[in-house]
């Protein structure tokens, strides 16, 4: 987007409310990740393999943003998580207060896990803080290993970038250690795993990492709640 | 983006800009087509193998945009063609005055053909008109049949719809009939075509949709200049 002063005005905004939803979230020991991709990179495919895959006391719930259509919410209700849809109606990214109206209803401390699937968007939804704990980029192999260079920005943010459809390595040009080099060039310090949502591969991986940021985040919030 | 007031102002004086440069483009007989998709889907191939493969007698340009990096430029300077790299620098669209800024240095009448590449994003650049004759979008077999619906507005705005990574199908949970269909939805009038720029496959209709859009556009032209 441009950066006009009312956009600057719409961010500092956007702050103060995910700044509220960040201490909310702390207070009732709910972990939000924000997962941000290209449309089509597979967010919705990794939720559907991880709410089937995560253990009975993990408690998920699901915010998942399209510009039209219910269909990401329609499939990943099929798990018994709570799961709500967010129409931006031609909007590009999810903005806080969206996410603060979404919750409405519902009791954050029978979430220990809140996933938001962001817009299919690399650009936009990477200005806009949700009050997540957490940033976690996707990036397929049918998408060219130059894009952490191209789309710094998100790749910057992210905890985590997830290489998706690595089952389809062998029939795309996608030098796989590139991809994962550029992504350390434009933040170093950033985690990487690869997984496939067709077949199954990596998603322990995905599973324990999601496993070690709990266990990073309760003993943050034991503080807070002390 | 949001549509605030100052937005629509923005889209306003770029809607100004627009309409000049479609007159111009107009005048010196130059056919412009606005490429959009999302990241990866096969804008840079799709123009590399139309280089390659346009007759000797179609004088084409390429400005093409990126929020960082020349890798795209550089992959099209190959074919000697003139071509212009518009790094936005965290503008998740092209607009009108970028394209006005690029051409500064290009006699258009030596140009028939205009190829601009937008930023990979299915969203914001549909809502920029960059004078124009036609916007063409790019939907990759490894993005989901449901995109159309997802991401109506550039499939309503596009007169074409380019269908592309079609050698992927046999590896990929992709109904392209059904993609067909969701984009005749959105748009019924919309023209399709399936290509795989890894394989070549379908470039010859695409070298001939360009023949016949080239073909009414002069039509106009003739008419414009009389």
């Amino acid at each position: 987007m441009n950066q006009l002063p009312l956009e600057k005005k719409v961010l500092k905004e956007n702050d103060r409310i995910a700044a509220e939803l960040r201490e909310r979230f702390l207070t009732h020991g709910t972990l939000c990740l924000n997962l941000i991709s290209s449309p089509g990179s597979g967010k919705t495919s990794l939720l559907e393999r991880t709410l089937q895959s995560i253990d009975g006391d993990w408690r998920a719930a699901v915010l998942t943003g399209d510009i039209q259509t219910e269909n990401d919410a329609s499939r990943l209700r099929r798990f018994g998580f709570p799961v709500k849809q967010i129409t931006t109606g031609g909007t590009c990214h999810l903005d806080a207060s969206m996410i603060e109206r979404h919750l409405v209803g519902w009791d954050l401390d029978a979430i220990d896990l809140l996933f938001i699937e962001n817009v299919g968007n690399l650009v936009c939804p990477s200005s806009y803080d949700l009050g997540e704990a957490a940033k976690v980029v996707l990036l397929s192999v049918t998408e060219g290993e130059d894009k952490p260079l191209k789309y710094p920005s998100i790749f910057f943010k992210s905890e985590l970038a997830v290489i998706t459809k690595t089952d389809l390595l062998p029939h795309v040009h996608f030098n796989i250690t590139e991809a994962e080099e550029n992504a350390r060039r434009v933040h170093p310090g950033i985690d990487i795993l690869r997984v496939s949502n067709t077949r199954g591969d990596g998603i322990t991986r995905w599973i324990a990492w999601l496993d070690k940021r709990r266990t990073q985040y309760y003993s943050k919030h034991a503080v807070a709640t002390v």
